[in-house]
């Protein structure tokens, strides 16, 4: 990026031309620039203007369309370059002008003058190959509408793979025309039918992005032997399976039965998916039925496979030949990696990048899914900081070739239609730019920036990040006013990691479903609390920089107050919806908050040490506030914690610089650790 | 309505029997209400329990089905009884199920013991047979998806009919499969297929809503002209017209061909519609074309035709003839009505009551639209007072039963589908209950308080009253904080009637088109302030009920200091986002008021009579925050202006009553009658 002096004025006479061969993709994307930027300036930008390449605002210039269907490897380079009378977007190849609107539309501002592109050139190209989402539309369902507003938020984010985990225990979600009881049987008449996955695939493609499919096997498997129980490991009858978890069903790999369904399914799919690779899935079978049925059991000792890992292998090999006949290239998660998988199995890892490395070692092409998981509701700065390629990797080069990127995880288990995009958006765009960006971008407070403006454009998109917590939390306020509960939500944050289903379980005795509503107060807050990531700024500031101490305490005590004052407020909603009862807990531990942080400011602005009692009481009252409840934690917490020790702790203050205290304090308020939850 | 003493819990075991003959629309409501109250109490419902008649939570006993098409002057009554242990709808057809169904689901509440339904008995039947929304789809297309949220909405408040208003000189909006150039040409391809028109119509039978198709003749019909120009009473060719008005383009009512066409459409469109009743329209034709053509001319004269009304009329007569054979009874706006025109033909009036208590006297059936007109801005309370049979109607009993109902019009000139929701509801609701409830129900604020409560239930059906206008203004807000623009965009109010375009006229020196983006602050400001509503009570408090002048005072303060504070904040937005600059005076107004309200509360509160020159300088200041800017008014100055005179007239306060005073200050606050703008 080399920034310049002057600009390009975005107005009412905007105009793009297109110079190269004609591409469906490129004139697409022209019209849906033209209409996000009519949106955005409210001037009437369309019908596009035809107009000479020298009078164009966007002058547009490709060399060669490129395969109309993306793939692997592609060419999505571009250069960019905004003067004072034209911008210009150039590229080899078609994907890279749709990258380049992309940073494009990223680019326009508004200041008195009007809207306009500040002049700039670009040179910019993606550092892995590989840049994927997975969505798991089978625990829940996810309509087609659902999965395009992604798809539209991906190609923003320049990601350049959808992988659609189209079979599981809880769901079978394509048709398959030569075994029509697949999804008949396996789905609850929630599938994609081929005319939709079509659809979706041209959907896709007119983005710029992949369609990898994946058919989980030979676990996973529950909704194929609903309708075909001669496919198990064990006599059935298979019901759809509506808990979440690993489940033994898994299918016989010693009967050639198995391998002849197999080929003709794999053959019907990789004819309606026409991307190269497709996805067996591979994971989590937890050899129950095999060891359990003797005839499979013989079958292991006269091939001399030792055990089910290496049945299992058996079974990849057979497979791999299948994909092969159908001209696909196998793609598996890291249990399929195996001395006898052929070297061009890629390996999606869920185990981290050490096992990637470890493939990459042995020949084998990867992907990192390992830290992108969307489900467990990390932060976005944790996110950002893995690198399928971390810092200090001993690969040779040629080994580090073989690593091509990496995919974000949407595991559907605790997610809806309806709750799916305030799960994935914006984290997603983080993880993008890792995959996309050179490695050394990494400012994690730049990143907050940016993706801050990038979410307000994604929601143009159609995304409902903000307006789906939005409205689950009027609906909870019902008649109320909704202000108080919003205060609440907006420092609160699902609990990480596989905890939300644990505590459902230990709170009410019993396993979530697939049937479970998710409406609830935790459905309704976003992964990460923008209002504790500032309150940490907050208490940073207040900490470390002298001059700024008045701003940020004002701020803080702002919000303190607010919170020690907020509960008459979320009872009177909780008192007219049971469904929030979960949540009265939190709103007293709010309140207590908000008193102990007013406290402390207190000592900090009148530079008196806390006594040590106060700092005692202060800590019990926090860690009772850090108890879940309702599957939702005070994201506060952290901060909190901060504050009090500071507080208590001015003697020091006065032996340490700023930092030097900051850091000190950040390291006293860790709290001890606890016992698995 | 018998109020009684206890509850029925809602719980997680909530199920649903049903008694009667087996009906798709009751089984369809069945789950629809299941799923509902599962989202909003979070206990999984589904799928529905089967249970015996006598344990069932609610039981539902019908009579008969009923035809399955919905009909005009079918039975809705329904008998709805909650006792301690179940909760009964009886009804003689299937469509009252569904209407007790929706009364049910708004009875839900919860408190600290549960979700429950109050104990009642409710006899229930519609005060009009004809309750219906017409959606104009033409101006702005919508696609299904927006069309079925609506039919969500209505079936929600109990309508019954939709009309779809399908063409108009902006777009033709249906396919024609015998004059397929009438779409092809006349649409830009945005058009319901025939499937999608049966799709629609199905989806409203289900929910018992009626499809009354509109095809505008033989004015407002520039789209059929594009494909057909030799229908017109002018040589073409024609082009889609993109501005609003009234435009010249008629159909030719003196060549056979014409009705040979309109034949062949209109046995086409009685296929496909099945509703009885078809309109087609009629309404300001301004006869230009036909006075110009010396053909149409003389064929008057051939035939005693005295003027363009009697032509139409002719025509209008022909068509009767078309409908009559194609088994349609004919619906047209006020221009219809003619000595010649068939009895049994429907007068839709957009002139008012006066004009349907004619027709009534003619012997015409009629429903009202005059006052319904949600694309005018009126306030709900105003729609609410219109009534089609007005007090006082010197009707017979005889004529009075021809007014069959009233139909509220979304005309789309300013509307597209991601701002029609925020039009029309939910106002909407106040015109369902003014045609479905008592004439004697009208107290307005017990509306406000019922429709406060609906809204929300309606946005869970999926409209996006809330969600589309909340992401406008993220939008325009983009990388600020909203909050400021929010504040502002509470107050306002877009202008009322026409003056939307007149104003955009005057200002932008050209006339509005279909391409213009709809996404400025007057597109993200609802038509009602509810903002303005409670500053209004907050004055009427003040001035009326001492014992609450300090909690009202208090209130006020509050928002008049956040205004007189707001502009920097705004306008820092504004800086950003050239679209906004038009905000920029009404900042700077918001300001004015908010220092002005701080004063005249200051006087209030010490007693002191505020001086004649500031009351001047005052009115001043509020009459320039009157004038709208970017389309938009402050909604909340006839508030301030009140708040002033009363300051300013604390003498007179000591010689009236509270409530004399009050009225003596609402007469002197009314502003001096403006010139049309």
């Amino acid at each position: 990026v080399e920034w310049r002096d002057g600009r390009l004025a975005v107005d009412a006479q905007f105009s793009v031309a297109l110079l190269g061969p004609e591409d469906r993709r490129i004139s697409g994307a022209r019209l849906r620039l033209l209409e996000r930027l009519a949106a955005r300036t409210a001037f009437e930008l369309l019908p596009a203007r035809a107009v000479a390449p020298e009078t164009a605002s966007l002058l547009v210039r490709v060399r060669e369309a490129g395969p109309a269907l993306p793939a692997l490897g592609d060419d999505e380079s571009y250069r960019l370059e905004v003067g004072p009378t034209q911008a210009v977007i150039e590229a080899p190849r078609a994907l890279g002008v749709l990258r380049g609107m992309e940073t494009l539309l990223q680019l326009v501002e508004g200041d008195r003058e009007g809207w306009f592109l500040p002049a700039v050139r670009i040179e910019d190209r993606p550092r892995f190959p590989w840049r994927g989402l997975l969505l798991d539309v089978c625990r829940h369902w996810m309509p087609p509408e659902v999965v395009k507003r992604q798809l539209d938020g991906m190609a923003a984010v320049k990601l350049n793979v959808l992988h659609l985990h189209l079979t599981e225990d809880q769901g079978f979600r394509i048709e398959s025309r030569r075994h029509p009881k697949l999804q008949e049987l396996g789905s609850d008449g929630l599938y994609y039918t081929a005319a939709q996955a079509r659809e979706l695939i041209a959907y896709a493609a007119e983005r710029g992005i992949r369609v990898v499919p994946e058919f989980d096997m030979p676990g996973h498997a529950t909704s194929w032997l609903v309708g075909y129980p001669e496919l198990a490991s064990a006599p059935g009858p298979y019901e759809i399976e509506r808990r979440w978890g690993i489940f033994d069903p898994t299918l016989d790999p010693t009967r050639e039965t198995t391998y002849a369904f197999l080929d003709g399914f794999i053959g019907e799919m990789a004819a309606l998916f026409p991307d190269a690779y497709l996805h067996i899935g591979g994971d989590e079978n937890n050899g129950k039925q095999w060891n359990a049925n003797p005839a499979i059991r013989a079958f292991m000792e006269r091939r001399g496979l030792a055990d089910t890992h290496a049945l299992q292998a058996y079974f990849n090999g057979r497979l791999a030949r299948i994909l092969a006949r159908h001209g696909k290239r196998m793609v598996g998660w890291d249990e399929i990696l195996h001395d006898d998988l052929p070297r061009q199995a890629l390996i999606q890892s869920w185990r981290g990048p050490g096992f990637l490395a470890e493939a990459a070692r042995r020949g084998h092409p990867g992907i990192l899914s390992w830290g992108y998981y969307l489900d467990l509701m990390h932060s976005t700065e944790r996110h950002y900081a893995v690198d399928p390629l971390p810092e200090g990797s001993d690969l040779t080069p040629e080994q580090a070739a073989r690593v091509l990127g990496g995919e974000a995880c949407m595991w559907s288990e605790w997610v809806g239609p309806e709750t799916i995009d305030s799960r994935i958006w914006p984290r997603l765009g983080a993880i993008a730019e890792r995959l996309w960006s050179p490695a050394g971008t990494r400012d994690v407070a730049d990143l907050r920036r940016r993706l801050g403006l990038e979410s307000v454009r994604l929601e143009d998109l159609g995304l409902t990040h903000e307006l789906g917590p939005a409205r689950l939390l009027r609906r909870l306020a019902g008649a109320g006013a909704p202000a108080s509960l919003q205060l609440l939500a907006a420092v609160l944050e699902p609990v990480e990691d596989y905890n939300r289903g644990r505590l459902f379980e230990a709170v009410r005795g019993r396993r979530a479903t697939q049937r479970l509503p998710l409406t609830r107060l935790v459905d309704a807050v976003r992964p990460e609390s923008e209002a504790a990531l500032k309150l940490g700024d907050g208490v940073t500031e207040l900490l470390l920089d002298a001059p700024r101490f008045l701003a940020a305490r004002a701020t803080l005590r702002e919000a303190f107050a607010a919170w020690r004052d907020a509960r008459p407020g979320i009872e009177r909603l909780i008192d007219r919806n049971p469904t929030l009862e979960e949540a009265r807990p939190l709103a007293t531990s709010l309140e207590s908050l908000g008193a102990t942080g007013l406290d402390a400011l207190g000592y900090l602005a009148a530079g008196v040490e806390a006594p040590e009692s106060w700092r005692s009481q202060a800590l019990v009252r926090i860690d009772a506030a850090a108890v879940p409840h309702g599957e939702l934690e005070l994201a506060v917490v952290p901060a909190l914690r901060e504050l009090v020790v500071a507080a208590a702790s001015l003697g020091r203050a006065g032996q340490l610089d700023a930092q030097g205290f900051r850091a000190w304090v950040a390291e006293q308020a860790r709290p001890a650790p606890q016992p698995r939850r």
